[in-house]
């Protein structure tokens, strides 16, 4: 008899994961603190896996991958998948857990879950105490936090990628809450599959329902913890889980979550695609002296004008984030609406100015 | 003193749409079914306007536009504002009133409507009954019957435009409808501000919201009949309107309907520009015999690739509508994950598949 049904669906979502890294490797060096330069060839073990430092006779070390683990479901899903799968397709598996120091208590919580991955047999573990600051909000600090105790991490175990657990229902939520921003398909364009430098984030869970998740904990006796957050109505991502998402599904069907993540999918494409063009574009609408012509501006389709405009701005020092559809839709009437109008002020000091047909974009 | 700020507001709303049409007729010929042949130099009607039938030495009558008109709120808001600015610009102003005949009474409901759009001033106004069939569901078969009775009414008075009464938050429900669906941006872009064959038709209440719209009945009052449809929750934009969008609503904050209807712009935008890439591309991709040469289609950008493939699909006689994203996902593979695999059948008896180098789209 098989595992349960939710047991071999995350199993199979991360060996997927694990065949994609190893088919990468075996193409390019992976991410890596040392390089790759001491692979020989009659190395047996993955191509441009790392070497651990030491004697060039030792057998090196099986490459390892990480997982962040929160003591969420989703995260103790994954981190049994993991542990499962890594040794039989030759990788070790350890784990990080992160102790944002939000809430009293979280330092014994952050040594349980790590105890639990121990548990599993996973090997290193660490549990990573961090200060969360307070730029761009609580989420976002707390985010920027976690993320580099988890790069550090990687750094120190010399680990080839890192797994985390989101699903196709925080990818939905990611959608919706870009759709609140209303700046666009990149916004809406989710959480990648794979991330990071050297695309060291790997996500094998987006395409998988937490309801997933949550069962194959259940099944496997594992013990998850609740974040309170999650449930607190304070957070707008919370909100969403809880009133918005749910009032849609009954509004529109319950195929809305896997809608949300499609459209994530195609949306990063199609980005990815216009950024392609927008790029390619930007060299030929600009004269001798590197300034832009609006005469061959205007001749661009409105979507990759756009694009090089925002992309300009942001070069003369423009702060992205600051930037919104409404302050390139101004630049962009020096283009198509032009009727004598002044210098543009955009975030950042930025100055955009129409003169003697080249659009001039620079800190004033 | 001047209008109460609604009225001023679907006032310029409607003052705006009328210059672009006088400016578009500076340019080119206007929709019409006589065609702008008969007109001469020393016409002081704008350009590209229709002469009516008739002696060539009669003066010809200003170019009329129609408001189509159900009697709620919005449409009622827009009558009221064509009455007030056609005049003023050189327009006459016309109405439609369609009777789907899905109530009982809807005929004298009709009629009634009818006789306010002549109460306001406007000339012809015309009362259709149209018969609703059942193809697509009663929600798509009422808006087929009503549009041909729209063009048709054009037809008869030889009007130059019709106008339609959509707010933003008709648009933020049709681009969450859109979200549904998951079958990507194009169906993210909701309905765009001018549209139909020539043109035609124009919603210059697009960037208003529906509550302006309202509050403007109210200070003229102008009386306004909610349709029992709008409010029936065996809808699905019913539901979206009264429970789904205002959860979105209170998760996200207030500005989810202005960051909607910016969203449909903006795919509107990019997806334009992707059909012309994928256009431009599909030729560049075809050998000498008119077949797809894989190698050519791999090297493209994902998004430009499975928009050349569903158009290849639908010109070998796949119905659009029954054309989903996984059907294109899985042709995809016959370039991106070539291992020998058979023939794939899509909708509309299609048949793709992969020989000596090349894709085979067919009908079987």
């Amino acid at each position: 008899m098989g595992p349960h049904p939710a047991v071999a669906a995350i199993r199979l979502a991360v060996r997927r994961v694990l065949h994609d890294i190893l088919n990468e490797a075996s193409r390019t060096p992976a991410y890596s603190p040392h390089g790759g330069e001491n692979r020989t060839a009659d190395d047996s073990r993955p191509a441009g896996v790392v070497p651990a430092p030491g004697s060039p006779h030792e057998r090196p070390p099986s490459p390892l991958v990480l997982v962040a683990c929160s003591g969420g479901a989703d995260s103790m899903a994954l981190a049994s998948a993991l542990a499962f799968e890594a040794p039989k397709l030759g990788f070790r598996a350890g784990g990080v857990t992160v102790d944002h120091g939000l809430q009293p208590g979280s330092d014994l919580r952050a040594e349980e879950v790590a105890l639990r991955l121990r548990e599993m047999g996973l090997d290193p573990v660490d549990s990573v105490a961090v200060t969360v600051g307070r730029e761009g909000g609580p989420e976002a600090a707390a985010r920027d936090a976690r993320y580099a105790a988890l790069d550090a991490a990687a750094a120190r175990h010399g680990a080839t990628a890192i797994l985390l657990g989101h699903t196709r229902d925080d990818q939905a939520e990611t959608v919706l809450l870009g759709l609140a921003r209303g700046s666009g398909i990149r916004s809406l364009s989710g959480m990648a599959a794979v991330s990071g430098a050297d695309g060291r984030y790997r996500r094998p869970f987006l395409q998988l329902d937490r309801q997933t998740a949550r069962k194959a904990c259940m099944v496997q006796s594992l013990p998850v913890w609740d974040d309170p957050h999650n449930a607190d109505p304070a957070y707008t991502r919370s909100r969403l889980r809880h009133e918005g998402l749910p009032a849609l599904e009954k509004a529109l069907g319950k195929g809305v979550v896997e809608a949300l993540a499609r459209t994530a999918q195609l949306s990063r494409d199609d980005a990815d695609a216009l950024d392609t063009w927008a790029r390619q574009a930007a060299a030929s609408v600009r004269d001798a002296a590197g300034l832009l012509e609006c005469a061959k501006l205007y001749a661009l389709p409105p979507a990759v004008r756009r694009r090089i405009l925002r992309r300009a701005a942001i070069e003369a020092g423009a702060p992205a984030g600051s930037l919104f559809a409404r302050h390139i839709e101004e630049v962009d009437r020096l283009i198509t609406g032009w009727r004598g109008q002044g210098a543009i002020n955009l975030p950042g000091k930025v100055v955009a100015q129409r003169q003697g047909g080249r659009l001039v974009i620079r800190q004033g």
